[in-house]
Formats: structure tokens, sequence, C-alpha cells
């Protein structure tokens, strides 16, 4: 078997040479060829770049992740109800149903991440095997509700960890196939020569959860509890097998370290995470949940001719009136949540490494987002100054609140190690530095603001809600302007001697070149 | 302003070397800066890359291609009627809808692509011009499915224009900052010297849709026919355009040719089309297309316990086991949805270089793909040996085999310029030559097999189409050995002097090296 794979891997290179000087004869030197990176030119063998694959997965994961939104979105609020009831409702069910689930398949996309750090090429078969386990990860959410619908019920537990079963089941064949074809794998662990530790290492790895689901989905008959005391483990474990590490250390002593192994398959808060693929996942989540409200505007919210006529005397302009606040609310989420998808677009732009513990921010981050479209469209259901109203438009902020507040993090997390995952231009006192924060914070503040605002001015609650929509995009439209104007402000109350630098505050980009943290901080 | 620039340009350059010292510096070799190309790595300062913006377009507009399906997958089917009726109902208005809405976004995500082929870096103010442009694509289905519902009024024309409209001045407003910032654009275009001829040549293709959407608005009020005739020249504008220039070009001699504008903003069936953006749109449709089905379980296929109390006697498998149809409809989808994306994927990792008529191709096939779920489901929802169900399967075969007929046809249509759009290994003769018509003749020849074997033998129809949903990825794992069987077979039957040949069939890649085409044919 390994001459065979000698052979390929030799064959391999030939082939990219020869298709290189194919290249060259016909004449081929668009950019387009050129900005290809080795792997991907070469797609033509049976081996393939993952990275198609890998952001078809994303796109299937973000969008399941986001799945259980919609039963909370659609559970309609009872007008005479107050409001305070039916969310506490909601609370306890749908949403806990929401986060859990988005948590779990974050959990299985992690792990997929893990795994595909490790493969790096492709062929076929592994394509089909990874279908295979996209199917199955897509049908967890639906399981996860059975289970939380029927907690006493055997039924959820065994679809549930039958489910992860499976997937571990094809992940470990996955491994297994990679393992004996090395072309496939990182080059990392292709030259290193302990190549069976890694297989065992990886597949322990992979074994722990589904066989922590086989005990869960025994226990099941016996004492459902202990089941899902066993699947919060699961869930759970990496912090708890890290933990578990760390004390371990501390107990007896640095314990020695295989500084090969620890980049795969560790569960260290710095362990890296693909950032492409956190970037692809999060696109996906953003595009996801700002389209979820025109989904139901396309399918509900167009009239019916003969209702139009019966009811509004033919009048459309009439009858659309009635859907006034969703079409508000739409406007309002989209551009919410595209404004967040800015700020962790530019911030991303700025990360060079993405760490496992900002993935789990991120991850924090992204599932208040998805909560976004269900609190702007319950500020548009409800009469004008109840107190139901009053109450949809302070949980908005606080969404809005929390998914800055944990994209802010992230930042914060890469500047303890801003050498490694950032770029120096927003590292302390960096150029860009100031501006990041300013972008980062914009939100979170705004909707501190609104949120305080709408306490104390309860009247006018919904106008401040509206202006604050209104307003934000503008504000980062002239963010640049706004963040030279407050840095020369800083420095012309806190270092007056130095005022004379604010004549040039119109010269582009070098006046932010020094250190204003020292001046801040 | 020019010397402006000029400046930045240089300083954007120095800011490059400064940036790859400082990595030196601080000795961050790691595989993730180098495997950045230029373009990223000048992700620190306001210019950025404009790749991912594109990659959350993409997303977005896919979503939104796929949304008019809803109302159409959602329409319950009566039992009492025959199928033949509801489906001609259907087809005339909501089938219709939907590919229209289609067709009309995927025009405004290939006037986007065009767009962000001049402009390939962003800034912050480009992004957010970007996301209000994205705001109005995602709600023209909306308009357009109010102007399909109440054709004769004139509201539905004049939003779905007003959106046009504004999507057309936010995109010039795009146009006019860029070219304002020289270095945002193409590098093809930044260095060369007629730079405002190509302002005016693309802001004059920009424009003429917005125009034209404005005349009819305006004869909206006095004879709304002539405004649907406007909006249909709009969509088939591009072709139109093509032809008369044909014919000018046929009737007057060859006319003078502009070769470098040929580039952009062409009608030209070989413009090149970004790869990359193709796929990132084909994976955001598959992915929604495949999760369709679980969407609705996850929503409303979860029983209440109340009423498994009380109509089950408690028992969840009974309550679930009436929603077993659905179940095996997603199972079914799904895994024709992946394996339709996995020949995708596997034809554009051939694919050197995409051309606005290969995207035309593609956005078929993709259509059919969006409507795939609604057949597989109803397959499931008819009793058993109806004639329902027997059209049921029937359309899901048309479908499935169109979906897969215009996927081979984008290969077909590579294949007559195969120099420039196809790798050297899948040309005529080449090694994987035969291994990839295979793959992209197994679908459609599956599909007709089985639409007449369901016509011949319609008792069996169900057992027969549920065999080709198992059968099928299982064709897709060995299809490498089928394709070689075959091959030697052929060999046997025509050049029977030449088998000695079939004895290294075993023997990897090297054997269909030879050219077997002119075996074949």
């Amino acid at each position: 078997m390994g001459e065979n794979d000698d052979s390929d891997i030799i064959e391999h290179h030939v082939e990219e040479e020869m298709e290189k000087k194919a290249a060259r004869i016909r004449g081929l030197s668009s950019p387009l060829l050129d900005s290809l990176s080795p792997s991907e030119r070469e797609g033509h063998s049976s081996t393939q770049s993952s990275h198609r694959l890998l952001a078809y997965s994303d796109a299937l994961i973000s969008i399941i992740a986001t799945v259980m939104i919609l039963p909370v979105a659609h559970t309609k609020v009872e007008d005479n109800e107050e409001l305070r009831e039916s969310v506490q409702l909601l609370l306890t069910t749908k949403i806990a149903v929401y986060l859990m689930t988005f948590l779990i398949v974050t959990v299985a996309w992690a792990a997929h991440i893990r795994l595909f750090q490790v493969i790096v090429h492709i062929d076929d078969c592994l394509a089909l095997l990874n279908l295979a386990c996209m199917m199955l990860i897509t049908f967890l959410p639906y399981t996860f509700s059975l289970m939380a619908t029927f907690p006493e019920n055997v039924l959820g537990i065994l679809l549930f960890c039958g489910c992860v079963m499976v997937i571990g089941v094809i992940q470990s064949v996955i491994v297994l196939y990679a393992f004996s074809r090395p072309f496939l794998l990182n080059e990392q662990i292709q030259i290193s020569e302990n190549l069976t530790y890694y297989k065992h290492h990886i597949l322990k790895v992979i074994m722990r959860v589904p066989i922590m689901c086989f005990f869960a989905s025994i226990f099941s008959f016996i004492f459902f509890q202990l089941s899902y005391v066993l699947l919060a483990i699961v869930i759970f474990l990496p912090y708890i097998s890290q933990s578990l590490k760390w004390c371990r250390s501390k107990a007896i002593g640095q314990v020695e370290e295989t500084p090969d192994s620890m980049l795969f398959y560790t569960y260290l808060p710095n362990e890296p995470l693909s950032k492409e693929r956190v970037e692809a996942f999060s696109d996906g989540v953003y595009a996801i949940v700002a389209t979820l409200l025109i989904l139901d505007i396309c399918e509900d919210n167009v009239p019916d001719p003969a209702v139009v006529q019966k009811q509004f005397g033919g009048s459309l302009v009439a009858a659309l009136q009635a859907y006034g606040p969703e079409y508000l609310a739409y406007f309002g989420s989209f551009a919410t949540v595209g404004l967040l998808w800015f700020v962790h677009h530019s911030l991303f732009l700025h990360v060079t490494k993405a760490t496992r513990f900002m993935g789990l921010l991120n991850t924090f981050s992204l599932a208040f987002v998805g909560g976004l479209p269900l609190a702007y469209q319950l500020t548009h259901e409800f009469p004008r100054n109840s107190q139901n109203e009053l109450e949809a438009i302070q949980i908005s902020c606080v969404i809005v609140f929390f998914a800055g507040i944990f994209q802010l993090s992230i930042w914060v997390v890469a500047l303890y190690n801003e050498q490694e995952t950032l770029h120096p231009y927003v590292w302390y006192g960096g150029r860009e530095h100031v501006f990041m924060l300013a972008k980062l914070a914009l939100y979170p503040c705004v909707a501190l603001g609104t949120f305080f605002l709408s306490c104390i001015l309860s009247k006018f609650s919904t106008s401040i809600f509206h202006l604050m929509e209104i307003t934000v995009p503008f504000a980062f439209l002239v963010l640049r302007l706004l963040v030279r104007i407050g840095v020369a402000l800083l420095r012309f109350l806190f270092c007056p001697n130095r005022s004379d630098l604010t004549t040039i505050v119109d010269d582009e980009a070098d006046e932010t070149r020094v250190p204003f943290n020292a001046v801040v901080t």
C-alpha cells in the first residue's frame, strides 16, 4: 500500500509539472490561473482541493444552525396577553431549544473544521462520505427538538444519539480512508514519522463522542435523567477535558508536551481554527438571518385578489398598508444584520489567525444575531405606546447589544495575543486601532443608549428606536471622520501642550500612527 | 484628486513592504499568511479585498433567488382532486412566478458580478453602498410577485420599477466612487489610458435598465401592457442587443472592435464570468434547496405532547409514523440535491474559465434543482399506486433530468472552446474525459430510465423510484470502476485486435490516456 501511495504522489507531481507546461503552451497566463493556489491547480486529477466542499458544508451547517429560530419567530404572540408572559413561555421552551441547537450544530461544525484541517485534499469518495455526514448533521436539530418536546420519551434520546453515533462512525471512516492515502493529509502530518500515532489520537478524540452517546442511549432505558447528564458532558467535553488537563498540569507539575500533536485535535483555547471557514459560516448565518423576514413576507404578505376586491374595494394600497409594520421590520432587521456583518467583516480583515476561543465568542455573537429578526418583528406588532411595545424595543436593544459585545470581545481576546492573531495595523497604538475599536463599539453603545433612553422617555421609545435604525448606517459612513474628531478632542483635553498636532488632522492617515492608547489610558 | 490618489497608491505599497517586514521580524512565516494573495494582504489599510463582500452577496442572492419556491411548496394539493388539475393551476401562477423571479434575480446577480469584475478592491463606503443595493435586490421577488398577482394594478409595476431604478442609481454611485479612486479598480483598467471612456461605457450600460424601468413606470399609468413589454425587454436586453450587434456585423461587414473594452460590460456569450462567484452562488442555491424540506420538518413535524397523549395513547412512535413520508422525501431530496451538487463540483473543478453562456445554462440547471424538494414531497403525499403518485414520480424524474441535462450542456459548451475553458485532462481524449462524461450523464440517464420504466410498469413505479434513490449514490461511489469496465467492453467490441490492452485495465490511470473518442465515435 505504502509503495503504491508513493508512486501516486510522484505521479501527482509529474502531472502538475505537465499541467503547468500545457498551460504555458496554450498561452494561458490568465490572472485566473495564476491566482490559483497549487492545491487548486491539482484539481484535474482525482485528488481535489477541499475548498469548495468545505464552503458547501459551511453553507449547509449555517442554515441548519439557524433553523430552530423559525418556530420561535412563527409563534403568534397574542395581543390580549401581556408580552412578558408570552415571552417567558417562549423563553422556557423554544428559545432554549434554538440556543441549544445552535450550540450543538456549532460543536458539530467545529469537529468538522478540525477534521478537515488534517485532511486538506479530497477525492470523490471523501466528498460522498462528507455529504452523508452532512445529511445527518442537518437532521440533528429535529431530533433535538423532539427530545426537548418529549423529555421523558426514550425515542427522542435514541434518535439523537443514533444520529451522533452514525456521524462519528462516518468521520472515523473518513479518517481511516484519508490515512490510507497520506497524500490527502496536511503536509505537516504527511511528512511526520509517527503517522499511526496521529491516526490513533484522532480516532480516539472522534470516537469519544459516539461512545458517550452509546452509553447515553443505553441508560435512557434504565434511568433517562442520566442520559441527559451524559449528553451535557458530550457538549461541554472539550471545556471539561481542557480544565482537567490544566488541573493535572498544575498538580503534578509540567506534563511533557507533544508539540506536533498540539496543533490538531487539542481543545486548547488557542487551537487554530480555519479563519476562512469561520468567515464562511458567519456569512451563511448573517445571510440567512438577514433574509428570514423577507422569506415570510414573500410567502404570506401577497394579498389574495378576491380579498382585496371584497375588503378594500379593490385598492391594493389600502390592502398593503396593513402589512406596513412587516416591511419596516424587514428593512430594520436587514440593515442591522447587514451592519453587524459589516463590523464582523472589518474585524476579520484584521485577524490573521482565528483561535478556538474566538470561534466560541463568534458563535455566541451569531446566536444573538439569529434572534434579531424576531425581536424587530415584535417591535411593530403591538399597539403604539403599549407596555408590550416598549418591552419589545428593549428586548431588541438587548439582543443588538449582546451581538455587538461578543464581536467586541473577539477583538479583545485577539488583542491579548496580538502578535499572532492580528495585523500590525490594529495592534495597540497601530494606525487603525482606534478606528477599529470605534467600529466595534458603535452598536453596543447605541443599543445601550437606546435601551436607557427608552426606559426614561418611555413615551418616545418608538421614535428613539426608529431614529437609531436610521442614524446608525450614516454613523458608519462618517465613522472615520467622527473618530478623528473624537481623537483630536481627547488629545486637546488631555495633552493641551500637544494641541498643535490637531492642525494636521486633515492629513490622511499619518496622525493616527502615534500611540493613542498611551494617551487615552 | 489624481495627485492624492497617486500618493495613496505609493503609500499603499510602502505599507505592504512594511507589513511584510513586520511579519518577518515576528517570525510569522505561517502557511496561513503565505497563502494570502497580495490583495488579501492589503487588508490592513482602508482598502480591502472584495472577496468576502462578494461571498456574502452571493449567499444573499442565492437565498433570494430560491425564495419564491416556498409558496409553491406550501401549496396544499387536495387529495380529492386529480394532481393534473392542481399542477396545472400551480404551473400557470406560482411556478411561473418562481421561474421568472429566479431569472430576474440572476440577471441582477450577473450585473453585480460584472460590476465587481471592474471594481476589485473595496473600502468601507463601497461595502455599505453594496449592502444598500443588496437590500433592494432582496425586495425584488416580493414586488414581482405583487405584480404577478395584480397584473392590472399600477402599484406592483411602480414598486418593481422603483426598486430597479434605485438599484441602478446605487450602482452608478458605486461606479463613480470607484473611478474617483482608481486604485480600487481592476488593474487592466487602472493602467489603461482611457479611464473616462470606460467610466462612460459602464455607466451607459448600467443606466440602460433603470431608464427603461422609468419609462415602464410612466407607461403603466397610460397603457400598462406596454410596461410589461418594456420590462420583458429589460430582462432579455443582453440577448437582444447581442443579436442586434451580430446582425449589424453581418450586414455592414466586420465592425471595428475595441479589444480592451470587450472584456467588460459586453454581452457576448464568451464574456468571462467570475468562476468563483458562479460556484459560490451555486453552492448557496444547492444548500438552501437541500435544506428546504428539513426547515419545514423542524417547524411543523414536532407533534404536540397533548395531541400525542390524546390521539396516539402517548406513543410517540405512532405519532411520528404519520410523518414517515416527509422524512423519506427529505432524505431523498437531500441525497439527490447533494449528488447534483457533487456533479457540479466535479465539473467546475475542471473548468478554468466560466463564460456568460455557461452561467446561463447553470442558472437553468439551478432553477430546476429548486423545484426538486417540491416534486419529491409530492411523490409521498398520495395513496399508493394512485394516478397522482405516478404523475408525481414522473414529474420528479423530469425535473432531475433537466437539472442534469443543463449541467451536461455546460460541459458541452465548455468543450467547444476547451483550450480556454477546461483543464487539459478533460479535453477530448484526455485522461478524465470519459469519467467526467459518465458523471454528468448518470443522472439524466437514470431519470430518463426511471421515467420510461414507470410508464411501462406503472404498478411498480414507487419501488422503481425508491430503488433509483438508493442505488444512485452507490453508482457514484463505484463510477470509476464502472467506466473502466464500460470502456474495456467498448474496446473489446469495436477493436478486438487491440483487446490485449484490456489486460492492463487494473493499472491506475494510464490506460485512459489513449484517445477513446476516436474509438467510440
